[in-house]
């Protein structure tokens, strides 16, 4: 998909709707990816995302030694592909390769972006206090990348055990809130 | 709306695909809501979700005093009054007569549940190490209703400034997540 630079004030706007996001990781020259959808927005700009990561994840080891992430967003296209990475551990399986996906080198960090995600930040870790205690990490996003192409993404929601709801309609009210 | 006990264990298939919540609280007598979007599951059980309310949402000084709040997740037919609680302060309104929202009261927690929501968390605060730097709180759902009429609800999943996502399509993928 073509990139474009994002904003960093308006990252929120691509996060706060809860979409599972492609976690990847580069460690030891190897590069990794997961899915993920325990993730929340903690400040605008610059943008702060809390997520947690399980210790039984092979992610987390790399998250932790390296402080370094990028957060893809899949679409609906991609959700056999999203499902295939979480149902595989990257110790056994190199995900790119074997599920299709395409590492793009990012900017600011070591770990890939994912070309067929129609978002990608670039992620560093900024606070590890509740890392011990809920596998919690406080990210910054140092630099996004959006598809300007792609205005109405149909994200995917997990309900829990392969169900997602896929964003459907939009909205808009007369809103004061940012 | 009809109110069943809903089973701990399954609270995190609610909040995982990150719907927008009314945070209720129950403060020197006076009951308040606002809507929030800035949340994560963080343990399936017993319950914990993580939750950003700013110090300026007149809820956060409730939610700080009390330790208790509930979670209630409303529908698209709520979503013009979902926008006027975001509009409006506690201070000055009282939203639920204002808005024609309906207060029952909770079991284990001040704070009440709303009528209109088709699942109602009730909580207790239970970390509080994040709360000065980022008004971040981790909250324990100790109780749990559903409508079990309300199969397939249609939730509100907010892009910022007054628009929102509205759930569309479920799909069901074979994963080994839960």
């Amino acid at each position: 998909m073509a990139k474009r630079a994002l904003p960093l004030s308006k990252v929120y706007g691509l996060i706060e709707p809860g979409p599972v996001v492609l976690l990847t990781t580069a460690h030891h020259g190897k590069i990794n990816v997961m899915p993920m959808s325990w993730h929340t927005m903690m400040e605008f700009e610059p943008p702060l995302i809390g997520c947690v990561v399980s210790g039984r994840d092979f992610s987390f080891t790399a998250l932790q030694a390296t402080q370094q992430c990028v957060l893809c967003i899949p679409t609906l296209d991609l959700a056999e592909k999203v499902v295939a990475c979480g149902n595989t551990s990257g110790s056994r399986v190199d995900k790119f390769n074997a599920f299709g996906l395409t590492p793009l080198p990012a900017t600011l960090v070591d770990a890939p972006l994912i070309a067929e995600c129609y978002a990608n930040l670039e992620c560093r870790v900024v606070d590890s206090q509740l890392v011990e205690h809920y596998n919690f990490f406080v990210l910054e996003v140092i630099k996004a990348w959006i598809d300007p192409a792609c205005k109405d993404p149909r994200t995917l929601h997990h309900r829990g055990r392969g169900v997602f709801m896929v964003s459907g309609e939009t909205i808009k009210l007369p809103s004061k809130m940012k």
